[in-house]
Formats: C-alpha cells, sequence, structure tokens
C-alpha cells in the first residue's frame, strides 16, 4: 500500500516535470466536464403503433430514405482535412430494415454542403447493451463536418456531462435527458445557423443551435465557440458550406429518416 | 364612375381632415403588412395511422388531455385586465372527440402561470370552409396571456403576412407557410423565454420564441418587442408570470394534446 | 360645444367609412408610440478642455475629418431607389469650424458601402432652439441606407418614445435618454451587424444593433425588423452591403469625428 | 541528443502511464489556446492633454473616484468560496496620483452587488515592464465575482489567445488587440447581462458581455459558458447578484474612474 503510494507520488512527480517540459501538453480528460448531470426525462411516444418521427417536408431534401445511401461518401476521418478535398469511395454503411449502421472504421458524410439548416434524423442505439460510457452506442452528427452533437446511449449510461447524448461534444451540456432505451428508434430536430468569419479569420458571429431530443428541447440558441477536438479547446478555422457527417465509433448504431432543409 | 371617384376624393379630404384633428389616430389596418408572402410547404405527417403528434414527456404539465378542461378559465377578453383578477367562469369550451372546441364569445385561460416553457399543442381549423382571410378558422395562443402565436386557417387563405398562420400578431412574418388542410390536425411546438424588465420598466431583455408548426420551422429565436395589440404599435408592460391564454374569434377551432414544460 | 361634438363624430363617422374602402390606409401617427418615456440621464464629460470623443483607431476608415467632406454624395432621398444606382452630386453640406451641416434640401451618403461595423460620430443640434419635437435639431444615420437611427435634439423637447433619440426609428425606444444640451457636441457608438437573407428573400436573420449614446448604453443587440418607414410598418428587402446616409430634415445639424471599422 | 531523446521519451510514457492512473487529471495549460492571434489596433486618443475616459453619469454609482477605495474590501481568493460570506478586511490597495494598485497577497471587491449593469473603469500596466506574458502588468476584473475579463499587458507581449487582455479568461478570444503601451492609461467599458438558473441548476440562459478597449470593440454579446478556472473547463454554479472583484497578481496594476451603471 504504502510502496504503492510511493510509486504513485513518483509517478506523479515525473508526470509534472514532463509536463513542465511539454508546456502545453493536453489530454481528453482535461475536457471532460461531469457536473452537472441532466436530470433524466422519459418522453412522449409518437403513437402506438409507429416508432417513426415525421416524414419530410415538400422542401426538404431527403438524405436518406430507407433504401437508398448513395448520398453519402465514406471518409477517412471526421476533421476537415480527412473528409474533404479527397477521392472517397462509396457509402459502406450497410442497409437494412430501412436503416443505415455504422460499419467499422468508416464514417460518412453527405456529398452536397450545406450552410443554414434544419435537419430530422432518427437514430437507435444497439438494443444488446455492451460496454458503457463513451463505449455505449456512441456515433455523431457533425454540423457543416465540424461541429458535433453527441449520439450516445444515454439510458442509464453515465458519462461526463459534456459528452453525453444530446452534448454539442465538449461544449455544451444538454439541459434534460430525454434518452429512449437502448434499440428503441430516437428523434433528432435540429435547428443550425452557420457562424460567420471575418477577414482576420475571426468567428465574427458564433454558429448557433438548438436542438430538441424525443421532442423535448435540450439546447436553445446555443453559441458554438469552435471546432470539437477530442482533446483540447475548440479551434476557430474559418470555413464555408459543409457536410453532414456521421461518425462511426466501433459501435453499429442505426440512422434513418434523414432529410434537411435549407434555412 | 367619374362620380364614384368625385366622393371617394371627398371621402378621403374629409378623412384627412378628421385625421389632421386626431394627430395619433390609428387602425388595425395601418398595422397589417402584406408582403412578403411566406412561400407554402407541405409538412411531413406523423404516421398514416394517427394524426396525433407527440404525447407528453415525463416533466411536463398536461394541460389538456382529450377529456379535462377542467384547467382552464373562462376570461371576459384577452388583455391583462381582461383575464386578471377577476372572479373567472368555468371554462365553457364543449369537449368532444377528445378536443375542446372555441366557443362563441368566451376566450378561456390557464388557472396557472408560467415564466420560460416549451409548448405542445395541436389544432384544428372547421373542416366546413366558411368566411376568409381572418375570418376563417380563427383564434390564437397568448403567451403569458399577452403575447399572439396567430392560429389561422392557413391553407388558400391569403392574408396580410403579419397576420397569418404562425405570425406573432402583427409582429413577426413566418419563414414559410406549412399549413394543413381544413379539419386536418396540425402541431404547434413552441419554446418561450420571458422578457426581462428593469427598474425603470423598460424592457431590458425582449422576450424571445421559436416555433414549428406541423415540424417544420417557422420562427427561430424571434424577439418580441411588446403586447399584441389589434391596433397600433406593441406596447412595454412590465410583468411576472402569466397564463396561456386560447382565444375565442368566433370561429369552432379545435384544441388537443396541450402540455407544457417550465425551462 | 355640441355642435362641435357632432362635428367630430360626423367626420369620424366618414372616416371610417372611408377607412372602410380605402382598406390599409396608413398614416404617420399610427406608428408613434409615446409612452414608456425613458428617464433622463446627465452624461459624462470626456474632459475639462475638449468636447472631442476619441480619435479613430488604427484599422478605421475615416469618414469625416473635419476638413474634407467627398466621401460623401448628394442624394435625392433616403430611400434604397433614392440613393442608388444614381449619378449623385458633389457633398452640398458646408464644412466649417471643423464640423459638416446639413443642408436644406440634399441628404448625403458615402460613397463605400458597408456590411457589419463599429461606426463613431459627433452631432450638433443647433444651439439656437427653434420649433419643437419633430421639428428640432432632426437629422438621423441611415444605416446600410435603411435603418434610421435617429438624430434629433432631445433636451427637454418630448417626442414619441419611438422616434426620440437614440431610437430605431419607430422600432425601438432607448433604454434611457442621455442628452446633452443644444450647442454641445453629442457622441454616438455604434455597433451593427447586417441583416442576412435566405434564397425566399426572407430574413433569416435579423440586423442587430447595440449604441452608447454619449457613452451611456441605449439599445443592446436591438433585433431590427425591416427597413424605416415614416408610414406604415417595417418592410423586408433583401440587400447586399449599403452606405452610410445622413439626412437633411431642415433644420442645421452638425457632424464631425465620422470613423468607422469593419467588423 | 540521442539520449535526450530516450529521455523525453521515457518521462512522457511515465506521464501517459501517470494519466490513466488519475483519469482526469487537468493542468493549467491544457485550457490555453494560442491561435489564432488577435491582430494589433492602435487605438485613437481622448484628446491630446487628458489621459482619462469619460466621467460617470448623473446615474452611476462611482465605485472610486481617485480617492477613496473604501467601497472595496480585501478578500482571500477569486472563488465564491473565498469572497462571500467572510469578514473581510479593509481595501489594502494604496491610493495614489488619483489610482488604486494591486498589493501583493491580496484582491479586491465591491461591498454592493450586482446584477446587469454597463461599467466603465482604467487601467494601467506598470511603466517599467518586468517578466512577460502571463507575467507583465497581469490582473482581472471578476464580473459578479466569477466570470474573469483579463486584464494584462497587452503591448507587444505574446500569450495565449484566450487568456490576453480583452479575453474572458479561456473562454473567448478578443476580437483585435487595441492595447497601449505601458504605463498609459486604458478605457474598459463592458455591458454586461447575467446569466440565468433554472430550479434545475442548468443555465437557461447564459451570460453575455460585450466590451469596448480603448473604444474598440473586443467582443461582442458573448455567452459566457461558466465561471472561470485556471485549470480545466468553465463551472455551471447558480447564483444571485455578485460583486465585482479586482485581482492581485503580483504586478502593481493601477485602477481608476470606476463606475458602473445597473441596466
Amino acid at each position: 500500500m504504502k510502496k504503492r503510494f510511493l510509486a504513485l507520488t513518483l509517478f506523479l512527480g515525473i508526470a509534472q516535470l514532463a509536463l513542465a517540459q511539454e508546456k502545453r501538453q493536453q489530454n481528453p480528460e482535461s475536457s471532460e466536464i461531469w457536473e452537472p448531470v441532466p436530470r433524466v426525462v422519459t418522453p412522449g411516444v409518437l403513437s402506438p403503433n409507429t416508432a417513426s418521427g415525421t416524414t419530410a417536408p415538400s422542401d426538404a431534401i431527403v438524405l436518406f430514405d430507407g433504401k437508398d445511401g448513395s448520398q453519402w461518401v465514406s471518409v477517412k476521418g471526421y476533421s476537415p482535412e480527412a473528409w474533404g478535398g479527397v477521392t472517397a469511395g462509396t457509402n459502406p454503411w450497410p442497409v437494412r430494415d430501412g436503416a443505415m449502421f455504422s460499419a467499422k472504421g468508416a464514417s460518412i458524410r453527405t456529398k452536397q454542403e450545406f450552410q443554414d439548416f434544419q435537419l430530422h434524423l432518427e437514430f437507435r442505439a444497439p438494443d444488446k447493451v455492451e460496454g458503457n460510457g463513451q463505449g455505449r452506442g456512441n456515433s455523431g452528427i457533425f454540423l457543416q463536418g465540424r461541429y458535433e452533437l453527441q449520439v450516445l446511449d444515454g439510458y442509464n449510461n453515465p458519462t461526463y456531462s459534456n459528452g453525453m447524448v444530446g452534448s454539442i461534444y465538449k461544449q455544451a451540456i444538454p439541459l434534460v435527458n430525454p434518452s429512449r432505451k437502448p434499440g428503441e428508434w430516437q428523434t433528432y430536430d435540429i435547428i443550425y445557423y452557420a457562424p460567420k468569419f471575418n477577414k482576420d479569420g475571426m468567428m465574427s458571429e458564433m454558429g448557433k443551435v438548438t436542438v430538441l431530443l424525443n421532442g423535448v428541447l435540450i439546447l436553445y440558441d446555443f453559441h458554438i465557440k469552435g471546432t470539437t477536438e477530442y482533446i483540447g479547446y475548440p479551434k476557430v478555422q474559418p470555413h464555408g458550406k459543409g457536410p453532414l457527417l456521421l461518425q462511426d465509433h466501433g459501435n453499429p448504431v442505426g440512422f434513418r429518416n434523414i432529410w434537411i432543409r435549407e434555412l
């Protein structure tokens, strides 16, 4: 016991030395916030016999209709360098039972790019629970390919608050947690206005997002500070239109009924 | 023809005289805006066999469940003077087929009062079309009893843009017009943050509202300038919590599935 | 007495008739708001021996330096039709004592056009008080040529609140009234973000303005609904960059130390 | 050389081990952002013969008039636990030449507490340059005792962008850098609206701040996410009114002409 303590002290001492030398070293945990924990809300149901949310309005672009995944292409990662300007492969995500499922090793993005929009989509965490925290039902929706709205199995699954389902990953904590059970379809309704950049490359107006999860408000007009980073702080990178990107995080998360309206 | 023109000229001349004497005379038409006309959008449907939107989440207050109208009372008008501080009568709106219908001569308000909230409700214009413009399927939802989100039959029914369905009456023009046909149930999802007032009685922060009509965004974070007035400009009147008020405007408009979540 | 009442009744009756025929007739008075009246604040002074505000920062465009009015041209009116796309005359406003003074019959606009900006300017109502209300020291600054920040002698000069100095004319009432005496130089510090328009021609994001008058906050992030109209409601008219326009309203109002920074 | 590399590798390897054991270890450097670097702007001057900004308007509370520091008390630290609810000592900051200077080991706070306000103050970094980066002319203004607007000598003094003068410390990067030279008086004009909290303890509306430094806009309606933390992410802590707190950071920074207007 005492020996272990000494070893730890030694480790930490050396760690501090190393950090002193490597001034700005960062790690993923340094941007996790574990409190407050949003309270649980059981969302309403749409109707007894359907699990689906609303169909697309007449002015929407249908990005996935349950059958055809051809509006999406494979990407090598979820940074602008990884998904932009490269010859992308065909969408490798399998389609079954009217849904696309994330395939190991490949995230996907839309061919089309967007500015301001209203987005509807439905997702489903695996009904067989495996793993926990960030390892359970993890995926993500990258708005304009840069700003991640977290997808995660949020049902009785503690994790850091700014990384739970409904968070703008490592930036915004949702107001409440209206998650459905694993295996149940859930709806996201997202209103997004893109950030504006000035000639200095500064963000003259921040991106803004309002989100309903299963019909319950979780974010209102949240101002997005910069790009989603796993390690460290959001970055400011001027850009124009961008795609939607769905993340593969190693869990087979299903998606269906995806439509978008340009605002 | 010529005679009529002369008469009109005379009328107008006299009218101008009258106006000159009555310096600040106003009329309802002076606050109507007829352009631009929001484009029509056909909203999606929830599912083939249901016309209902989502049921209430677990933290919502159900204000009307299809059977019991006892959370509402009758009011004599839709100004704070008319609905506040008076002994109100029981809710006179008849309940049938799981809905309440506006009854001639009586608007109703909730007994409870609210500050910031998410509100869901469904409404239905009469399936038999009678009248036109403001005379067809007219009702309204007064947020905190003061700020009217217009309810109107908006299907092929031209009227002034700032008075159509989805407008903050005489203040905000909706982005689009996603009305359903007369007789079909329609959903309103409303996010509202109350205005703040300072010790001078000035509005230090405006009320804000975001609205989806039939699942389609029509208003985003609109700043409400003041009370809804039929004649003249919005007024600034400091207040605390306020009720929801449903307007009777002489047309039998149906309401159902009303729930509210305090934010 | 009784006779006069009858005549008035008659006038009004006929006026109503006329209005019924001319459905949407409007007049300037119908958009005046007279209450609440912002309380008076005596602003601080900059220093005992100077009346001037801050000089231009290094990244500002100096629009008037006290000598040279050549960055401005004469316009025929203060609507986009009047000031845009026409061969404009040279700036007719006389320069004396380091200031430009409005000249009867001619408003002026900048040759350059702007989007988002920080604007500083100083103005001076005539020291000899003539007229009252809107007739005393009246001028105006039209942001992007469309949205008027009112300039008026606001010292012991009652007028309608949404038309007083510091108002967005007929839209926004200032929080307080920090006017200086007639003949004293006053400073405006204005931060402005232009509205955005979507492909439908709708205002997808409103213009926003924050204003300090003599160093005192009078408007904070006010959302501008549309163009300034003397009669009737603000209009939504899609546009890109626009000029600054200084209004002549028949009173010799002085301007000096005008600079702008693009944001 | 190679040996040093090996040693570093070893250090880092052990550091990672240590971090793995200490899951959420954080360090101050992990929340520093070094890019983008706001461009330098030379601010204007008020007038040739004065270094002072505007005097207080008539409705302001004068918090320091150049002579009397008695509206401030000594605090033991700059967290709510340190400055609230304790018997505080008298203000130990020396007053000379019409200014208060930060004294080693003691930060100070106002006796009064505030909600929404406009704040003016002037500060001065030592004219003799000592130290660099965060070690040069460092102080800070904690709005409501929780949200730090950074005070630093920003003249030719590189540091991380979200910790430079004009930043909301570790949250917001200023648009530009309009610093004056060491020893010159500088002005801050700050407009602040306090955050609102709901019954869950969530921030239902974020705090908002607009700042001009030396008359130049550096932050516009920035939404403050939570408390200022030296290490780690901002925290959400519900609160009511709060004091202004001026930080001692070991450098003798001067303050003068401090006034506040409640909004």
